[in-house]
């Protein structure tokens, strides 16, 4: 299998979002997506944020994104439009991991049906979470899923709940087994620190989601890969680069 | 009915301690417990911080106490001893609640029973909340109760959780109801927005009880005290002046 990481810019965030309750500096993070090339298609994980809805909505997270940084054009300097997505995946529907699902019409959409259900319905501390409606358009090929679920050979659902109430991890089990922990923790020392991130609907369930991040990588000797981790992410290979798995 | 509030000092928080992912300049709150004489006899409601505790534990919280405000001293301040305590109440028993506890050893202590189940087996990041034990002293006359209590004629517990599992808020049905929220919410300004404070373990019940909060205010027609709301608390009568109700 091919991974490819779509760049799509980055936001800035308070650092008690980054890491809950721990005071600190104002941080830039980045937004990527995951492209996968597997015998059985085309997948894509989550689809970054949109330009305009977060300068409009959440300006003050001063999001940078160019347009070579859109999904479409990210999809394009692999090889591929967006017609050739047969699955997209969205880890959870926050505005940063939808941003793109607009332009992929053409694809199947698989979501946890409670993640559905609750961006659809939710609390009002999660307004800016899901603010961007824009992925529950008419005609959308929604799929809704629950439990762990494996997609297809060697691509696996976790649910890891806390940070949302349907989210999930991806783990790709190829010859090198590939972890994505998405938003369960944002960087590398949140792990490490099991810090889950400022925003969040049940700490409870936050906690045993990044033990099971840090058992999942344990039991399947898998590298982890961080959503918002501006360090770790500029020592990943960025599109076109990519792993091969 | 008389209350008296008894000054127990103040601490300093982070903005988004005292408003969730809220930012914002730290802010120096006061801690104060609540001095009730009934019929039935006095009840105490909370015991405040612990000086050489917080100093050791959270030095970073800058806490500021003279020996002049420790529940000894306070009740002294009223007429009283810590032997005239019949029932000490803790609304939950985070450190800057039951400092004093230890104080109040001839005195029935009433407790949520999840409360004291969480405090005693807490999660990762609720250490620093219950990092003070010493309520949990050998020969404690611990009382463990669920649901909305009437403790004595007029004084009302209810449920009221988010900020921890055995969360309680006390009203005082006299003849000016008076409704003390204790870690719902922090300020007046957070009530009014509908915010909970940062350290929470289900934001999605803190949200039910900031809307109970209100109802009950509505309902009884009560007035609000807040916990740690600085510009309130300068407003409020300090023991040994008092409040008939």
């Amino acid at each position: 299998m091919k991974i490819w990481l779509l760049d799509n810019g980055s936001i800035v965030i308070e650092h008690t979002q980054l890491m809950w309750n721990v005071p600190g500096e104002q941080v830039r993070i980045p937004s990527y997506s995951v492209l996968v090339e597997h015998d059985d298609g085309l997948f894509l994980f989550d689809t970054g944020f949109d330009f305009e809805h977060t300068s409009r909505v959440l300006p003050f997270e001063l999001p940078e994104q160019t347009p070579e940084q859109t999904i479409p054009a990210q999809l394009e300097l692999c090889g591929f439009s967006t017609k050739d997505v047969g699955t997209l995946v969205n880890s959870h529907l926050h505005f940063d991991h939808v941003g793109g699902n607009k332009h992929l019409t053409d694809s199947k959409v698989v979501v946890h049906e409670r993640e559905v259900a609750q961006a659809r319905d939710h609390e009002p501390f999660e307004f800016f979470g899901y603010s961007d409606k824009t992925w529950d358009y008419d005609g959308v090929r929604l799929e809704t899923i629950s439990g762990d679920v494996e997609l297809a050979g060697g691509l696996w659902l976790f649910e890891t709940p806390g940070h949302t109430v349907g989210h999930y991890s991806l783990l790709v089990q190829g010859r090198k087994p590939t972890l994505f922990a998405f938003d369960v923790v944002y960087t590398s020392a949140a792990l490490d620190k099991g810090i889950q991130p400022g925003f969040h609907i049940d700490p409870v369930a936050g906690v045993r989601s990044i033990r099971r991040i840090k058992e999942l990588a344990e039991e399947h000797g898998a590298d982890v890969y961080f959503s918002h981790d501006m360090d770790a992410w500029q020592g990943y290979r960025h599109a076109p680069e990519f792993y091969e798995v």
